[in-house]
């Protein structure tokens, strides 16, 4: 099966981390495409870069359907624009958000998800609102790194997922931004929970669907545009 | 005080429409300036078009800052970019159906909202539970009218309103479209319940965050994009 | 248009206060009549108070519908008898509590509410609740002033308003009793937050209503008595 | 055991039933006395009636208290002014509501409330948010009767039932009002559900609270009034 | 009445204490039969023992229903197979937490839990989301006690009583352990909060049911296995 | 992988569907065992059943364990006794129910379940409800087939997911039993809504969590049993 990838930022950085991660994580039969726009914010980190970053994604969804990917992963933690990805697209879409929550919800009582800065807590509420699990959601903790230091940031993310654990019972962290995925194993060791990387989540459930024949229902919400 | 309304449809017909429903409801002390960007989608019928659309809309409310307009009113009922126009924007930014939704719930027990296709009814439960107002809602109820003569458009747009509050217990309806909004009167007269049109609801909440000097909080979910 | 304010209490103070805010507050074609009952609590600060004021309002409401004012406004936070004010009247009647939270919540991501003591706190609740906004809402927060010191008096109103935003998540403050108005100012300058008096957010929706011949649907929950 | 049974109507039919079903039902040591205010409303069917017959309520709150009755029990299906009384008494108050909902929360998996007219369902509706019921609350059917033939009421009441049952699946029955209650062995008897008689149920849990020594926690919510 | 007690540990300990606990509480014209496995868990600490407690169950409910019993008390605050329990049961059957979790929504805006280890808060949480009483419900405390000082141990609850209250808003408090509940009195005297014991709120939540002749409602949910 | 389906029922031919299915279904590198035990119902058709079911899965964990198995899925689609597996696993146990709905959620905004028989729609709410999945949930249909004609049962399965589609807007239809899986692929081409079959979607969830070394966190909730 061939998977369409799209960091829906401008980051090279970001995209060259994703190829490196699905490469190591995907099955034998598999082949990852990973692309982003060629300009656009680097990074989301508020409704306005979501929204600029949206914009490019249209014409990747339909290069992806146009060469018979078998499924597309959008992989940014804010899944920008992926209603509208699933309405045009044939082949199913999955989101790093979406996905994760949803796996997250199975391995634990309650999910934290780890956020840069603050400003982003509310969003994350209401994902988790549009997303209907709130139920299962414990809390969303800020890092509000100030430090360059590479020691100083990992005992920040440390203190940050122990906040969650803690303070909000938390049994599952997520890990709420491409450039934190690499600590989730320090995460678990200390803390004993289960610690979540979209990037690979969303790889697999992208390959569930293809192997099961499955896409977005295109009924209602997903339905194809008809103009 | 000024307001600048933006179309985010390219229908020049749209903002005309709206143009002259606001020049009639307004206060005397109130200029109204609409606007809609030359390209993009005619309407906003699914995820596609509010994405496209949103792509629009920035530099729009960049100009009604830089021109010291004192409110911005998002004339579509979806609300594309609300979030962003909200966080780019240091003047208060009013959304259609966050003001008219919030402005129906005080009116009756519950509130059904009247959409053009099936298709919308799955993304107008989305917005209401993304605005936390699901206790207010009884039900969008879908026109999907295939005739073009007016008498059959007004018999199925009352017969829509009937099903709502007789099946669903509304007790306001909310005209989910533009375009549906000439029909109100006939509506209230009609079934003896109140009728929202979405424009002259936003045009007031607008005139009413100006009156007290209120605007969208920044510290959080709306705070300036800080690149 | 003409507003006739009802305030539930006794208190010629707070009329007094609430009479001089919407004065300075109104537009120029809008005439306030401010009253309260000559007897019964002077503040409500428990359900009690509550039950005992609103014995009062009953022939208020009657006078405001039979003068033939455009809209009545319930002038205290707990909105006391407002479904029986909005049965009774033809008139559309606004509600501080109703009215504030609704356009509290339109301004961020959640508010929370300063009360004067901690037995205030379920009864926000059970409001908070009522009015279907338990997604919006951050907080109760309870001043439980003991001195009399103006000083003092300030510095606890910014502390309780700092706890709601810090610890909270809290980006809009509501003011929850008409005696704490007057701190809005303070708080918004200093903690950078939308705060809102809910006597003038009260009057623009009266206005609006007005504007827009408006008024509570008379279908189900508020039809007229008939007897 | 002594306990103070207050019918805020002013229907002496009423608590001309409430004392008869009541002195079958209770246990042998209990003793109970009815009373009902001399003025007010014969029936509570709207908003307006319950704020007037809560106006009625206190002194004879005050009244059990001070002759030293164990339990007090608000016989309105309504609970008028019910947060008002568990403030006021330092014995406790059970309401025919709360103590009906929850305990046929218990019987199955959803209730359904028969009701007098439509105009009622808002208000029941939101009576069961404010107990935070929602989970277990399958509908409320209203009645409507025209004629005043006992055939043709029987025969609407067990139509209402049926449906209550068939399409909302509920599982029991609340008879939502003091004349029904009559009615609940037929629908028992025809339909196989168990159905619930507020004045029944009311006072067995007025009884439990009494043997167990239990009253409304007076900490917050129904702390004393200080004045 | 004939009230048969199912304790599904095989702890004679607890059987005791239930036994002496009930017989205290019981109305005259009441009979207690207390009984337990003779083999399975101890004490249930987790789903585990849940799993296997509940297996020893099934007899014993169909020995009551054979010997004409008129109520069963499932007596384990995890309510283990109550659902099965209900459904095979032509007699009224009460679950510990069910019974007590309603009662305690009565007497107060929220109520908090104390179990004896962090582990079980999930398992709180869950049963209050099984049973709809989210709005009731303030926390779970863990007593997490190392300690075999018996003061010690008072000390630990009652600190953990405190949080509850002053932390959490809770009015009343839920002994939600067997063993707990010889505490009850000294929270009630030092905090002046309602505090119940489900031993006996089971009890009269029987003795309600059958004085009433009301049982659970065999249509759906706990209708009869077919097999 | 090696993983360990437990089909808790004692049903040889259910065991059979699920092998020959879950072969098909299964990537080359994943070996599949199905055991039942050999005693307990045939089929979970109420609580009564699920429960029984239950007390014989103890020991197939542990022996899955101790055989050093992978993963463990619990073939049943009421996922009995989940949580003791969860807790009593060192390695990730996946439930029918619990994979399937959350995969259900990301495939379109609502799902309905087919199940066999109406008394069985509760305990789908009930699951839906601890699940934290109700904003997702669209309906229960119950097929009550009387007919043992395959076309009238064809007919019939059709029938009740038109309801879910048309009636309910369900977009996403889910087998609530192994016994109807079968009927997938018609009611996918008919209708043109997507179709879970748990038996093949868990399996995929299965293999995921092999894949990306998650199990349940035992932090709190699955903790391991200490005794």
């Amino acid at each position: 099966m061939r998977i369409f990838v799209i960091n829906p930022n401008s980051s090279a950085d970001f995209s060259g981390y994703i190829r490196e991660t699905m490469q190591k994580g995907k099955r034998p039969d598999c082949e990852i495409t990973v692309v982003n726009p060629s300009h656009g914010p680097a990074m989301t980190e508020n409704a306005l870069d979501d929204l600029t970053a949206t914009g490019n994604i249209i014409d990747l969804i339909k290069q992806a359907n146009a060469e018979k990917y078998d499924a597309i992963i959008l992989a940014c933690f804010s899944d920008p624009g992926l209603d509208a990805a699933k309405e045009l697209s044939m082949i199913p879409v999955v989101g790093f958000e979406e996905a994760t929550l949803h796996l997250a919800a199975m391995l634990g009582h309650r999910f934290s998800i780890l956020v840069k800065s603050s400003r982003r807590i509310p969003t994350r509420e209401l994902h988790v609102r549009m997303l209907g699990l709130e139920q299962s959601y414990a809390s969303s903790v800020a890092l509000n790194v100030t430090s360059s230091d590479p020691n100083a940031i990992a005992n920040r993310i440390l203190e940050a997922a122990r906040e969650a654990v803690d303070q909000h019972h938390a049994e599952v962290i997520v890990m709420g931004c491409v450039s934190l995925a690499k600590y989730a194993p320090m995460i678990e060791e200390t803390l004993g929970v289960s610690v979540l990387d979209p990037c690979l989540v969303s790889l697999k459930v992208a390959e569930t669907f293809v192997d099961l024949g499955l896409r977005q229902s295109k009924r209602l919400r997903y339905a194809c545009p008809t103009k």
